[in-house]
């Protein structure tokens, strides 16, 4: 089922106005998980909604809250998030990533206490938008085992990347985990089979039923000891800039909030050569002979303009089940 | 074969000496490649050293080349390699970013027409030895082909990420290929099969024969089509940043030179909640049970300091026959 983009945005708005949101706030809310929608996230999207509402309702998500300035120095900065909507928090961090960039030509912020900011790459396409190149990353509850371990201790601590072009921004948007838990849980959902395998059985098998993954709780770090490093590393940054929760802290409490998530600006330079080598990176890419006859070689960002433009035209891909649920609240 | 680190550094510093190398270059640079060595990264240590000279002896090196400042603004700088050796010119650029993030809180150094630098992890090692949270990345040629494709059209990119920590500093350093040429390589000289499959054979079915990997140029990125996004982003950065060749440009020159380099530091608080949080990471991540009994789990660099430990006690482990052929040189 489909609905206009401007009629999910307005029933989330609604529901967040019967809470304790400012119409400013409801606005800014309302209109990022509509986005997330429309760009074909719709694990945090509306799926996520009533995950958010429950949230604010057992207190972990603070609607009243302001982040607040702990520290500084030169072009870092750390911030806490005091529980505020993690929507909120980030966008404000990246905001303040970005002027700090234009005085400084780089800017870093870190946050503490901030909470699940739905759509990673939410963020990035911000900073692009604003001409910038944007490096973020969140720590999460631990979904994942270390390399050579079988209980989850690391984060999928999703990290993006986005670089700013006038075609179409390309933001890469990635969790350390090969599926996330949302998209692993979709396909459980559906009763399919993972394209690839997405983590181990209880028997340290590699497998590609999702079911068989989350009941083990060993989904797969990409790259397997390389991913696994990386999300350590994710987490000592996150946790260390922001003086925040660390990814063990986070999942002793049970409840992911209280999160530490990074914000990094770098400026580029605004000219011919910086629009050329994009344009000559992506065509080079897109140069290798495609693996199945039809085939094609996307960017980063590439298809969620596709979904996007395609949301706009034809309204927004809805569950039909969430959609009810979130009239109703 | 073992032997005295003192001696295998002496050897490269006389031969580098024989070449167009001042007294400080040739120690510097013979150091590194012995450190690396020590390290237990052969293949960026000893087993290069005579690749490098051939570089310099066709004149893809200069060894009398100094980097020159470009341009900058506020904490960020480009600067032009002017194909001095990758070595010095990573060192320098490191060092530039620690002096900003002194100054800024945070630095980013960007260098095009610099050549290899050898083991990415020196710089990683560089920065937290120096008290800096320290990232840098390079672009290679091309080596893996992009998702969806079969022509290599990205670099494996290494990536370092580095947090300084009194008891060993942690240091991830990765090349966004699942195994680097270098390690396809090792597995294919010594008959053996890798322990998971590093990429397609000429038929597109993953492969665990490092052989037909090699042949069909196809090894696999780190995650599938997250690593092929990864590497395009990181190069999209370090050409842009740099304004330097990307890794479609090194390509077309067949020889790997030139290539375009990132160093980003940042500044850690000092205190006792930065110290207790890595501690923290570090426990909890080793709390996971083994995934074999006996088995431990690692943090990257951990296996690092234990080699340099055992290679600085017994001697540094070198292989016969290029260690003959250095001495040759």
């Amino acid at each position: 089922m489909r609905i206009p983009f401007a009629k999910l945005k307005s029933e989330f708005k609604r529901v967040l106005l019967s809470l304790d949101f400012t119409d400013e706030k409801a606005e800014k809310c309302a209109t990022t998980f509509a986005e997330n929608s429309r760009d074909g996230v719709y694990t945090h999207g509306l799926n996520r909604f009533p995950v958010f509402i429950d949230m604010i309702k057992q207190g972990l998500i603070k609607p009243d809250a302001e982040p607040t300035k702990v520290g500084g120095f030169g072009a870092i900065e750390q911030w806490d998030g005091n529980l505020a909507p993690g929507i909120l928090n980030a966008t404000f961090c990246m905001n303040r990533a970005i002027e700090l960039a234009k005085t400084n030509g780089i800017g870093c912020i870190a946050i503490k206490n901030t909470n699940h900011w739905m759509r990673a790459g939410t963020y990035g396409w911000q900073a692009a938008d604003a001409g910038m190149i944007g490096i973020c990353f969140t720590n999460t509850i631990a979904n994942i085992p270390p390399w050579g371990g079988i209980d989850p201790r690391l984060g999928n601590n999703p990290l993006v990347i986005a670089v700013p072009r006038a075609e179409g921004n390309v933001v890469l948007d990635m969790a350390i985990s090969q599926y996330s838990v949302g998209k692993l849980q979709q396909y459980k959902m559906n009763n399919e089979q993972l394209p690839l395998p997405g983590g181990y059985d209880k028997d340290g098998k590699l497998s590609t039923d999702p079911t068989v993954v989350l009941e083990a709780k060993r989904a797969l770090p990409i790259g397997f000891w390389k991913g696994s490093g990386l999300s350590l590393m994710l987490d000592l940054l996150a946790s260390i800039l922001s003086q925040g929760n660390s990814t063990g802290k986070i999942t002793q409490s049970e409840k992911e909030s209280g999160v530490s998530q990074v914000f990094i600006c770098i400026k580029p330079q605004d000219n011919d050569y910086t629009a050329n080598i994009i344009e000559e990176i992506l065509n080079y890419t897109k140069s290798s002979r495609p693996e199945y006859e039809g085939g094609s070689i996307s960017y980063p960002g590439e298809n969620t303009l596709k979904t996007r433009e395609k949301s706009l035209a034809k309204g927004v891909l809805v569950d039909d089940r969430i959609w009810q649920k979130v009239q109703a609240l």
